[in-house]
């Protein structure tokens, strides 16, 4: 986890701030699947002021269309979310979505326009809604503050652990909270990276700059995440606010505004780098650090490209300081910059290591290199020397295990 | 194998057309080889037309740069290249790429200008030149017409299969021949996808036409094969010319203008989708074949998109026939077209099944689709339905053996 000045951190999830319950029941949407949970719901007894963002793939899963469709007013009070199936690119995708939304409604005695829906999984499966439609009450009644963890379980599919982190902090001497809670492994890259999150504040806000802070929150966290380059029909990001906090509404980009984004970074950021450490098959995280760039978009795209370089995530694997990948990577970046200048240090826990100058190698201790890069958080710090342009990306290794679990994930 | 009627296959290699010789010899430049060739020369009796294309990464090995240098003049008469290193990234490559260049001119007694060079294997290792100068008397020696496979062993590195095609054919009742090597296996994606081509002809071009047909050729063949999304620094093309042929120079884009180009298309599409057959680890050849493309741009970038998806990768290792990656990959490709046309088709020798019409799943025999899918060159055919552009893209699956060599290569 990293830390931010300022900001405690604090247990609770999605449902650390006020106002907000979850919970997460087994239907056995996947056949065969009476283990693990795979269905949950988020409420808020308040009607919430909300903003999302989605896939920018031309294939959209039906509840993506469904969400947009309910969201229209800026308003939401639940969200019901599936793993298992995707519901996308099947016949009556749509259809089940809506009545995933009305079932939830109809048991929370809440408009169905304000209800939200997510699915994840197997893409172009039939969804039926029998499975669902049983569990709803049970998912109802168990709504709680303390269940963030129990919907996180049940939004997972080949995760491996569970991605929540949840902020305390002040505006206007308001106690404020914002927590979240996310799922995602596999077919990750920008834009959006992750399958699913959902965070939720009782900071007051108005609906306009709490969409702004999401947009640009997402461009620094979630689309600096890539896994395996594979942007997923389903992603979605939802942020909601109670407005229960009862500082005095942000209405324009002020100091306040700037708390709130942070702790919205604070949790996002943490959220998408869980995100990247438990990509699928991975035994490393893989963190990117660009500096010295022209400008910031350079070394967004400097540190994407280095992050979603198969060879270099191969190398990491293997704890092999190959930095001729990397520098490659950089290399053919779509962006503008000095190639001779660039320097690059592998970093870890237990040290540093200077392994590339001017764009040329230097001679450096293999065997030092090589312990750095047996630690589980690798940090790959470029310097292009032309600039105060930086940026992070969060990535992991490739390894046997992802070739293992996407040659085996339908079947 | 893919024919082409009016072009006879022959054997010969590089050195199938008039003029050329070859040859292949150990000179152990990569620690602890002592069994593997790794040093070739290819020679022309004639001072040759010559024309290259590199690699776009920025990162440009120090053989394309001494290349680049020598080729200047459009005149060529050999080409060394060495396995085992890539000589880039490392202090003194340029200086080491050179004195290649004056070895081989001074055992040839040719102009040093005349000398192409090329290198491929570890990046930013220094290179030895002692190894090399102690071959180049062999090297020149054992200069023949029958050694392409020699010379083709030897500029292989993680190849598990030698790539050589020549034809035959006739121009103004002329018999014209055109043939080359190739090599290339991992860190293969557009632009271009091979490491190192060597084509040669007797055809009496001119040297812009010669050119333009080189990079038109490339567009469709190299440029559209991807193993893992990595652009090496090295990746160099050469065509040669001895106009030994004694066709009339072709001046114009005229018929025999057509029929060089589609002479160029038999020999370099075949060693480019060899090249994707024998990607790092792979026991697939993938092939997708997109049609009813609003123009050939968009065809192209989503015959890209969906070889290139790890996703989908993978799922053709497992003979699965995950056809929601499919869709979910073309989804993401940067083009315009509707999304809810497409149709997707799979197909083998051994059949062809259709599972996936106006963007959405529909009902197939999963027994039959894992058949179809055992075979070892799969086609992924898919139809836009928005027009008649059209485009072949290569690749290969992602395998456990990808991720072993690629984890282990450098040690």
């Amino acid at each position: 986890m990293v830390k931010f000045e300022g900001y405690t951190f604090i247990d609770g999830g999605v449902c650390a701030a006020q106002g907000f319950k979850a919970s997460g029941v087994i239907a056995g949407i996947k056949a065969g699947n009476t283990t693990k949970r795979d269905l949950a719901l988020i409420y808020c007894s308040e009607k919430c002021k909300a903003a999302a963002l989605y896939t920018t793939n031309k294939v959209k899963g039906a509840p993506i269309l469904v969400t947009q469709k309910h969201l229209s007013n800026g308003v939401a009070q639940a969200v019901i979310v599936n793993s298992g199936n995707a519901n996308t690119c099947n016949e009556n995708g749509i259809e089940i979505a809506e009545q995933m939304c009305e079932l939830a409604a109809s048991e929370l005695k809440i408009n169905v326009k304000d209800v939200l829906v997510g699915s994840t999984g197997v893409i172009g499966q039939p969804l039926s809604i029998e499975p669902i439609k049983a569990q709803i009450p049970s998912l109802v009644e168990q709504l709680s503050a303390d269940k963030s963890a129990e919907a996180c379980e049940a939004i997972m599919t080949t995760d491996t652990r569970k991605k929540e982190f949840a902020v305390e902090f002040e505006l206007d001497g308001k106690k404020c909270r914002l927590g979240g809670i996310s799922k995602g492994s596999g077919m990750i890259h920008p834009n959006m990276a992750t399958m699913l999150a959902f965070i939720t504040t009782d900071v007051s806000i108005n609906r306009e700059l709490l969409e702004k802070a999401l947009r640009k929150v997402n461009a620094l966290t979630y689309n600096m995440v890539s896994v395996d380059g594979d942007t997923s029909t389903n992603d979605t990001l939802i942020l909601m606010s109670s407005s229960l906090a009862k500082n005095k509404e942000i209405n324009c980009e002020d100091k306040n505004y700037d708390i709130f984004v942070n702790a919205l970074y604070a949790v996002m950021m943490n959220l998408a780098r869980e995100t990247a450490r438990d990509g699928e098959g991975a035994t490393k995280l893989l963190e990117c650090i660009v500096t010295g760039a022209p400008d910031d978009a350079t070394a967004q795209i400097v540190a994407k490209s280095v992050i979603g370089s198969s060879l270099v995530k191969a190398a990491m694997f293997a704890a092999d300081a190959n930095w001729g990948r990397i520098l490659c990577a950089i290399g053919y970046a779509q962006a503008d910059f000095d190639i001779n200048k660039v320097s690059v240090e592998l970093a870890s826990e237990v040290g540093k290591i200077t392994v590339c100058v001017d764009g040329a190698g230097i001679s450096f201790s293999e065997d030092t290199a090589s312990r750095i890069l047996s630690e589980d958080e690798i940090k790959v710090l470029i310097d292009l020397h032309s600039g105060d342009g930086s940026a992070i990306a969060w990535g992991c290794d490739l390894t046997f295990e992802y070739v293992k679990i996407n040659a085996e994930y339908r079947t």
